[in-house]
């Protein structure tokens, strides 16, 4: 049974929640805001759906409430962040503000992270390079649920890209994309409605195709963009490997079967090369390119002229990246979140654990 | 008929055309060697085969033979190039070293260029960095072969992605792909076998799948990776954007359906927004991030791991991005470069054209 419920209550729970954890307020809100950004999106899989999820890590005590998250070296475009095993919700927003501050002073920002957690959906922290008039770029990797070309065995997470692009009269760019045919999101909806996955979006312990949204739970794997490798499977695995790169080596985090897991009852991998999950974050000023205005002028341009393209079928216009989250968002915010049964039963055990009005 | 010709001769003969061209030894050595990375690294569609293509170019004054390739617009961390109508084998290779230089300065260099024309592989460019124990990131857009979701309409180039990081031991990670489900040189291939095309290919001008090797000359369109939307064509259409607005809008090239086409007898787009085809340059200084060392050993690690992972057939290991071209490579350097008929009768005609021996 699906339940409807205003931002402002569900904000002012789960910020109650990341205080009964031992947050800071500022930490709490930032958790709270990053969380609450995907359920508005409409990236329900990224949202109160994994409050649960990340109360287990800290109870688990693979989750710092109380992290120092600090800079551990540096130079002017360049840093790379320990976030001290704090929540990625707020690792995240603190990368990407080094990232910000660098790129006021040198035109670009780059920070890796290592030592951090889950950090819900890139596009929230993509965003924050937005309001200063500056391109954002967002990795992460994750625990391996994803097989290369040719193997049986998860090596990748579904290790996610996002670019958000500010432009002029439009609306921005805002593309976040999983490395995968089909994010764990999309196979979590139809094991929901009991529905088969496409073919394409697995393959199973063997490494034959398989349709069932079980699969990953017997040993299955997700597989790369382009699916098999007549349709470029091998694209797909090498943008999960570059993301595992930036995010995983270049920062002194764990790295492709490495990640730990975020479910808090699975044991964590032997033998871990680095520190925790790996962030890549990225800030682009636009006028360290060209100035504002003429950028803006010709990204409205360009918005237009795809909007405009000639459409397969006349109802169905083509999309901006970004357009689906926005539209969604607009409604949410006027009209409530809707939240499906098994998420509610599991933030009301939440709300109980905390003793929590919800 | 296929030709076996040497590396040295065939490098003897594109230098000497450019040199007839009226290029400098320097840029003739530079579009050379572009040229033939192409080759020997096995992505024929980008090598020799091109030679006419850019002659063609230049005899109808769209390359300008000796440009003044120069930075319009910096900062400590960025640069915007203007390629000065140049050959993109000679353009490309300059702002990657002012990437490079920047990142020596503050870490990490990003140069977006306009007014260039097509640039060979994006691998012989992004391979710069390595020798300067930095990660090469390379872009461009390309004249329209590819529909976004949705749409009939060819919009986006195949507007490829590479990433080259050094590692220590083993070789270096180089991941060089087209954001389409297949580049337009394994059309190619299937053209000259007279094969048809694996569906999720391409799409007819209505936008219908079709198999048909040669769809593109009757309006059809490449698709960009993942196929259709089910399989994250979505996803596709996104990254080749990202290639289009980072290389076109951020330096003030044309970008969409506005990049002009490469073969010199299709007319110009109308109303172009900017200058030439655009290319996007990154260089990421490794150790702005952790201590060579390290990272190298972190990389090793990482490659050993995947070409590790349990394969699906025993007798086909995971590839690492950058085995197949390398094998390639080491092949054609010691037994030479294999030129098919059509492309040998081509480059007769170039030695003819220019009096020059082959």
């Amino acid at each position: 049974m699906e339940k409807l419920i205003q931002q402002r209550d569900l904000n002012q729970f789960v910020y109650s929640v990341f205080i009964a954890m031992g947050c800071s307020d500022v930490h709490a809100r930032q958790a709270t805001k990053t969380l609450l950004d995907a359920d508005l999106r409409g990236i329900d899989s990224h949202g109160v759906a994994r409050l649960s999820g990340y109360v287990r890590l800290w109870e688990v005590n693979r989750i710092n409430a109380k992290p120092t998250i600090h800079i551990v070296h540096q130079t002017p475009s360049t840093a790379v962040v320990d976030g001290d095993s704090g929540l990625g919700l707020v690792v995240a927003p603190y990368a990407m503000s080094v990232a910000v501050e660098k790129a006021k002073h040198v035109g670009t920002g780059w920070v890796s992270v290592c030592n951090s957690n889950h950090f819900g959906i890139a596009a929230s922290h993509a965003m924050i390079a937005l309001q200063e008039d500056m391109i954002g770029i967002v990795m992460t990797n994750a625990s391996a649920l994803v097989a290369p070309t040719f193997s049986k065995e998860r090596m990748l997470g579904t290790n996610p890209i996002c670019v958000a692009v500010p432009a002029g009269e439009e609306p921005p760019f805002i593309a976040d994309l999983a490395t995968t045919t089909a994010a764990n999101g999309k196979l979590e909806i139809l094991q929901r409605k009991g529905a088969d996955a496409p073919l394409g979006w697995m393959q199973d312990q063997e490494g034959l195709p398989i349709q069932n949204a079980h699969a990953l739970k017997t040993g299955g794997a997700l597989l790369p963009l382009g699916g098999d490798r007549e349709h470029g499977s091998h694209k797909g695995y090498a943008l999960g490997a570059i993301v595992d790169i930036f995010s995983g080596v270049l920062s002194g985090a764990n790295f492709g079967p490495w990640v730990p897991p975020f479910p808090a009852y699975v044991p964590m991998p032997e033998d871990q090369p680095g520190k925790g999950i790996g962030h890549f974050f990225g800030a682009m000023r636009i006028d360290a390119f060209r100035t504002s205005d003429a950028f803006k002028k010709d990204m409205d341009l360009w918005i237009r002229r795809f909007r405009a393209a000639a459409p397969i079928d006349p109802i169905q216009q083509v999309l901006i990246p970004g357009d689906p989250e926005r539209d969604c968002q607009a409604d949410r915010e006027k009209n409530g979140i809707p939240i499906v049964g098994a998420v509610w039963t599991d933030l009301l055990s939440i709300a109980q654990k905390f003793n929590i009005k919800l």
